[in-house]
C-alpha cells in the first residue's frame, strides 16, 4: 500500500545544478530520487514545490514522494540523511495525504536575496551573497520594493526561455521589502507563486532603481539584469492548514 | 628600498591543502606568494604566524612579506583581493617594522573548535563544525578544559610527526574554556603557542573526558584522537603593543 511522504529540506546550492533532474549532472532532485528509489526497490519520483536554479539555496524547500516501504517517516529521514551529501539535509518528514502535491497545493512562497554592500566579503559568506559594493540609493530601493506588491503581470520579469509561454504571467506578491543589516542589504519577497528567474529579475530591477536608471514610483517598463543565483535562498513554502473532517 | 608589509587575512580552509606551500597543491601561502611575487616582479616569501593544517579556517591569520613596489598598503590589499579566490580575503594591510616576523614576534594566539551537538547539521554549517551528536557529559568537559591552563609539557598532545622533536614542548595556555551555544559546543583556547595538532588533540581529549574514559580532574596521561580539521578556526594572533621611542 503506497504512502505519501512530505519532506522539508535544506540545501547549499553551490555545488549542484539546481533542483531538477538533468542527465549526467548532480541535482537535488536527482540525488534524492536515486537514494529513495534504492530504498524502495523501484523508481520513485520526488516532486518539489518549485525548481530552484543552479546555485540557489534553500532553507526549507518542500518535496513529496510515494513509497511502499513501511518505514516510519522519521527513520526514513535519518536513513536518507546518512546517504545524502552534507550540503543537503532533510529537516522533517511526515506521512501526508496521498494526493498532496508540494507545488500545486502551495499557497505562498518566501524568497530572500542578499546583496553584500561592504568592501571585503568574508570568506565564510561569499557563497550566499551577491557582492555589490557599488553606490546605490538604498532609500529608492526600499521604496521600489513596495511597488511590486499586489497582483501584476510579471511577463517582463520572467526568463526569456520560460516555457510556460501560454499560461498567465499574473502573479500576486503579498509582501516585498528591503532592509539593511550591517553590510547586508536583504530583499525578502513573499508571493503566491513566482515565474522563472522572477526574484532575480526583481532584484536586478531594484538595483537599477538604486542607480537612478529606473523609477521607483511604479512597476518599471523593463527589468534590470538577472542577478547571480548564489544570493538567492528559498526561505519557506506555505500550505493551507489541514481541516479535519468533523 | 624594501618595505615590510603586515597583513591580516581570513580564509575558509575547506578547499586548500593548508597554509604551507606544497608543490602542485593549492595552499594559502602558495597562492599569496604567486600573486605578490607577480606584482613585485621577483620571488616574494610570505611568512605566516603559524601553519594551519589542511581544512583549518582562519578569521584573522597574520602574515608578512617584503616588497620593493611603492604601492600604498591599502591599494595593495585591494589589488591582491581582486586576484585571490573568494575564500581568501585580506582584511587589513599596513607597513611595519622591517624586522617584523608574524611567527616569532607573536605573543598569543586564539583558536576555536566547534562541535555540532544537534541531530541535523544545517547545510550552511557543515564546513565549519565537527558533527558529534553522541552522548557527552559536557559538565566534565567544561571542568576538563580548565586543567590545560598554565605551563605544561604538551608532548602527549602533539602530532607524532612533529618535526620540532628536539625543542621544548612546554607551552603556556592562558585560557581554555568550553561553552554551549544552541546546538554548538564551542571550545576556545588562548595560549603563547601551540604544537602541531595540539588544539585538535586537546579537543579529542576533552571528548574522552565527556565520555568518561579520561579524568577531567587533571591533565590526562594520554591524548584522545585528533579531531577533524574542519571544526578548527584560528581566531586571532596577538603582538606586543609597539612602544614608540621617547
Amino acid at each position: 500500500m503506497s504512502r505519501r511522504i512530505r519532506i522539508t529540506l535544506s540545501y547549499d546550492g553551490t555545488n549542484f545544478h539546481g533542483w531538477q533532474v538533468q542527465p549526467g549532472l548532480s541535482t537535488i532532485q536527482g540525488i534524492l530520487e536515486d537514494i529513495i528509489s534504492e530504498m524502495d526497490g523501484k523508481p520513485v519520483h520526488v516532486a518539489g514545490s518549485g525548481r530552484t536554479d543552479a546555485g540557489v539555496h534553500a532553507e526549507a524547500q518542500v518535496a513529496a514522494f510515494s513509497i511502499d516501504n513501511p518505514i516510519p517517516p522519521d527513520n526514513l529521514r535519518r536513513a536518507v540523511n546518512r546517504l545524502l551529501p552534507p550540503d543537503i539535509r532533510i529537516l522533517d518528514a511526515v506521512e501526508t495525504d496521498p494526493k498532496f502535491h508540494p507545488r500545486f497545493d502551495s499557497i505562498a512562497k518566501t524568497y530572500r536575496y542578499v546583496l553584500f554592500r561592504g568592501e571585503t566579503c568574508p570568506p565564510f559568506q561569499w557563497r550566499y551573497v551577491h557582492y555589490h559594493p557599488y553606490p546605490l540609493n538604498e532609500a529608492k530601493m526600499v521604496e521600489g520594493a513596495k511597488v511590486f506588491e499586489g497582483s501584476h503581470d510579471f511577463t517582463k520579469f520572467s526568463a526569456k526561455d520560460d516555457r510556460s509561454i501560454e499560461r498567465s504571467k499574473v502573479r500576486t506578491i503579498y509582501s516585498s521589502g528591503i532592509e539593511r543589516s550591517g553590510d547586508l542589504l536583504i530583499y525578502t519577497v513573499r508571493g503566491g507563486g513566482f515565474l522563472k528567474h522572477m526574484v532575480r529579475n526583481l532584484v536586478g530591477t531594484l538595483i537599477e532603481m538604486g542607480r537612478g536608471n529606473l523609477s521607483s514610483k511604479r512597476i518599471p517598463y523593463k527589468s534590470g539584469n538577472t542577478v547571480p543565483a548564489k544570493g538567492l535562498t528559498m526561505v519557506s513554502v506555505e500550505y493551507p492548514r489541514v481541516t479535519l473532517n468533523p
